[in-house]
């Protein structure tokens, strides 16, 4: 079923119809087609959903429809919804809704979940703590296998996974975990003691996402457990939260590297403001910046009033420079982010790229060379100039592209801040000095 | 257990306990360790290993590592581990090894096996074709859910997952999916086809990758299967392969948007002049572009001559645009890849970088304006042409920037190419035109 399918089913008041299609539509296509609706329509469809269902589609909605939902839903219908939304997508909700909408939400909970909810606001923001959920598996190391295939039968429907089961002991320390592949395959009398797999890796709630990230990466896990400082199991990762994590680790990593403050708002939802205060500081920055540059270029006035044709060739030459620093530094930044590149590599990486800087230096001075010489009218020396000056800013702009990012991780810095941008503006600087050492050599002024 | 444990215990010879340790480490992990052994060590480890655990170490190794244990091992041990490698680790590891290893492991196939191997490499790269696996878990629809679990535990060792089963009919057409979750808390006389998922949701073999990753991540899918143009099951994708698509499709952009080719490489393994033809040709070509900027600067020579104080802030204005220009485009080419924008939103986009830029351009101009006309020695009029200028620059760059990548997809090339290098060149030129418009009318030249 599409939105066109569905806006028809609703003119023509074909309900019955229309519910039976719904029950056969996944929830995320259902949540979409929900968005552009109007608030009663939206509740119309919702009363025909199955709880379940209606449950899976609340959690897919945007925080937009999610608040005008829980604005005019009745009681009950909020309850029921309430009661069932797991607690990750329940703190999701919280942390997204205005005070009032809370309050509203929070009515509809027990004591001891608002303790708990509490507990969970409490966790740094993309901490392991902030994206877990509590609804796992929980079994004992004396049950047999037929009492862990019983409990799963019960309470299966409402964890957010069974296919990894979680073993701790009566102060909830993580002492195993085991497959609901091994139960299946397993026999019925076995001790889950006897085939659980004692080995298991974990992380802590403070941990950063980006790590718990690396970890599902590294094993290929589709759940991870997180434990607090006393490796007491306190909830647990699905590898589906963790996809999105992905996409905006790599998101953050997109937006420094372009001089942005990173931001997890879509951009067609940010108001022009929020979208301009995470531009101007890097930009007013690096401006600042170019007063070496400027700086430069006046110490050298007389100098360029004398050969006016060298101006003409300071932007191709201070962008080759910034291109070639942009392809270094994105390979190094990308490297250090999927952790194929490490601190112990910058003695290799800069030999390398001193290497290929040699060979692209080499080549786009030929070309620019073979331009300039002979299809613009400047003479031998300036050509000269041009080209060689051409090979000295690609060997620095690449070297530096190489190492200043690895420099940054040494540091303690974001490795993505030393991207384009940045590399860009030293190398500005730096290939204007040895412009104008070429050419007062070669021009003998 | 870590790789000095590791070099101790054979060192000391201890090999009963180091085959302990071994069989309860993760195979990702040994593979790690085993990856710096010379390649006897590397076998004497192997032979220690449980026949199943030196699969899974194996599809981990690297392919180096994997071409010199396939050169060494002897035929048995060679044949045990082709014999029970997966079906996608297998392709993998025939497109990576060269031609004799290719024939020695083909030694080991049946010829059914053989001709599935020829049919999975003419599968496009990328293709869902090329990443799936056949190991799967097949279900009639007249079984009982008993019949379906006995099945499991049969064959549940041998398949990718036992997490998603898959219905089909007797011409392998695909009927309807259904959970092991499912299987496990319905009741035993349940037939499958009364509670199994009809709406299957279903890439074909020849998907790119990024829409299967797409796929996974709008569902939140374990695993995908895949069909052919008659709709019969092929084989099916696991969310753990996927993890890495999805890297590597954001590391693709990254390259792309700096002016890169695109390469599944990693950095460290690759050689200078395989790394330098990546970056040359867009180099090359964002070089000669500048045959404009080259061009504008020397129509305006004499004017440059005249006010020569105005070349020192051209590197400065070009920066702005660039980097204004970069921030705006890497926002929408991110938004087109994670489907947060589409070709619709071209007005949206461009209206929104508009008011955007004005207030950011007007930001950066007031902060210019006081640095150069109360710190640098330049008069009001020529603070005033920069200050203008850059206002004109930023709204011009960020408004190419933003529209550049949908204007791209639009006809069909990768957004990811309309970047910060291509921006920039474009934007130089336009900067250019601009400083020297607005001095030659401030300055009265």
């Amino acid at each position: 079923m599409d939105k066109q399918e569905l806006e028809k089913l609703i003119k023509e008041k074909r309900y019955l119809f229309l519910k039976e299609k719904l029950e056969k539509t996944n929830e995320v296509d259902i949540a979409e087609m929900l968005e552009p609706l109007d608030i009663n329509t939206t509740l119309l469809i919702f009363r025909m959903l199955p709880k379940d269902l209606a449950v899976d589609v609340f959690a897919e909605l945007s925080v937009k429809k999610q608040k005008d939902f829980v604005s005019m839903a009745i009681n009950k219908e909020l309850k029921e919804i309430i009661d069932e939304l797991f607690f990750d997508d329940m703190i999701d909700l919280i942390e997204e809704m205005p005070a009032n909408i809370v309050k509203k939400i929070l009515l509809h909970t027990r004591k001891e979940q608002r303790d708990l909810i509490n507990q969970f606001l409490r966790y740094p923001p993309d901490s392991a703590g902030s994206i877990m959920t509590i609804e796992y598996v929980d079994l004992k190391k004396s049950m047999t296998v037929k009492d862990a295939l019983n409990h799963i039968r019960e309470i299966g429907l409402k964890k957010e996974t069974v296919y990894t089961c979680y073993v701790t002991d009566k102060n909830r320390k993580l002492e195993g975990i085991i497959s609901l592949r091994k139960l299946v395959i397993s026999d019925e009398s076995d001790v889950i003691e006897d085939i659980m797999d004692q080995e298991v890796i974990y992380v802590y709630t403070h941990d950063d996402q980006e790590i718990v990230a690396g970890v599902f990466k590294r094993y290929g896990f589709l759940a991870l457990p997180v434990v607090d400082k006393e490796d007491r199991l306190t909830g647990i990762i699905t590898v589906d939260d963790i996809m999105g994590v992905i996409d905006q680790e790599a998101t953050e990593d997109f937006q420094k590297m372009a001089a942005m403050a990173p931001s997890e708002e879509k951009y067609l939802d940010a108001d022009i403001f929020t979208l301009a205060k995470h531009r101007i500081p890097w930009l007013v920055f690096l401006m600042l910046s170019a007063t070496f540059t400027e700086g430069i270029i006046r110490k050298f006035e007389g100098f360029l009033q004398t050969v006016v044709v060298l101006t003409a060739f300071i932007p191709m030459l201070m962008d080759a420079g910034g291109n070639s620093g942009s392809q270094s530094s994105t390979l190094i930044i990308r490297g250090l982010a999927l952790g194929e590149i490490d601190l112990r590599d910058a003695g290799k990486v800069m030999w390398k790229e001193f290497r290929i800087s040699i060979v692209v230096g080499l080549v786009l001075a030929a070309v620019n060379f073979t331009r300039i010489y002979f299809f613009s009218s400047v003479g031998l020396s300036v050509a000269l100039t041009v080209s060689m000056t051409l090979v000295v800013v690609v060997v620095m702009s690449k070297v530096i592209g190489g190492i200043l990012p690895i420099f940054a991780k040494k540091v303690n810095l974001d490795p993505a801040l030393m991207a384009g941008p940045l590399i860009t503006t030293i190398v500005d600087a730096l290939s204007l000095m040895v412009y104008f050492s070429v050419a007062a050599w070669l021009l003998n002024i």
